[in-house]
């Protein structure tokens, strides 16, 4: 009974799961242990939340993280904006957007600013939809991250907030629209 | 002065890297919060990487981690079992197979526990090509968590792991191949 319950504990972890973690070898620096065992986390998270994202609204997390910027900025965003805060679920922006507006979800509308540009913004049927699905979002990950140990989740809250701050301290000397970095990294 | 160098530090956490976490809003639960800051530390840490084995290697993540696969299995893998590692990646192995065994790094053989089945393995070429990239791979990683605060790294591989143990014990009721969970996640 013991050894049934310890291998259905540790069996995961010697699955497709920890694919990532489990080619690290013992030469390996700490952090390459660390970026492996954070990919494995959020790949993780990241495979369940497409998969209800589909399985409950039929929609991917590109469409997703399009309208959550979208919500964040009730005064509409210019698609330049929108792809680069996009560019990370690697959704095309032009696509999804045509999808959306045929949809009804997002405008296109003359920017207040610039009369000779367009911004997109979301309408209010698509804010209200958004919202439905952004509160199951939410419902989803408190429930993975239920039950974790006492104190686990702010840890990892403080931790990850500040590598954060120290991974942007060394992109800092980088050109600001990605473009390569003015001077080397420091301690290169 | 002091105001300039506070916008320098302060600055690159405004911008397009922690998109994602600026759209936390206080009625956020903490799990979302923690999702979307490790959801910035990750796309950061792998956009780098994606970077530079372009630039340095003219290769890709996916590829990389192809590789990285068949390095850890010396005698081989089967089609099958790769894809489950590499899912996360998103490359196509059978395209990916089929380039690297061109170019000479990667060679089908027989399987010898199933001769009807093929597997994987990399060549020597393969294996050499492979491990100069790995140890390009973890220099960039090193210098990427290099000068972080005291104890950080040690800390979040820590809690790194308790979350991996966790959501892993929380997916354990899944079927082992994806399918939808045998029955509800804990706590639902």
């Amino acid at each position: 009974m013991t050894a049934r319950r310890k291998t259905a504990l540790v069996s995961p972890l010697d699955d497709k799961r920890i694919g990532f973690e489990a080619r690290t070898l013992a030469r390996d620096h700490m952090a390459v242990k660390i970026w492996l065992r954070m990919l494995s986390c959020s790949t993780q998270i990241e495979r369940e939340i497409r998969n209800r994202l589909r399985q409950r609204f039929g929609t991917t997390l590109a469409r997703f993280d399009y309208l959550a910027q979208l919500e964040r900025h009730p005064e509409g965003l210019r698609m330049n904006a929108l792809s680069r805060y996009l560019m990370v679920t690697g959704g095309n922006v032009t696509g999804l957007t045509d999808q959306l507006v045929a949809e009804g979800w997002v405008e296109r509308v003359a920017d207040p600013a610039d009369r000779r540009s367009l911004i997109v913004r979301l309408t209010a049927e698509g804010r209200r939809e958004f919202t439905i699905m952004a509160t199951q979002h939410e419902a989803w990950l408190a429930e993975m991250f239920e039950g974790c140990e006492k104190g686990l989740k702010e840890s990892l809250f403080d931790m990850l907030g500040r590598l954060r701050v120290h991974l942007s301290e060394k992109e800092a000397v980088a050109a600001p629209d990605g473009a390569p970095a003015a001077k080397p990294l420091k301690g290169r």
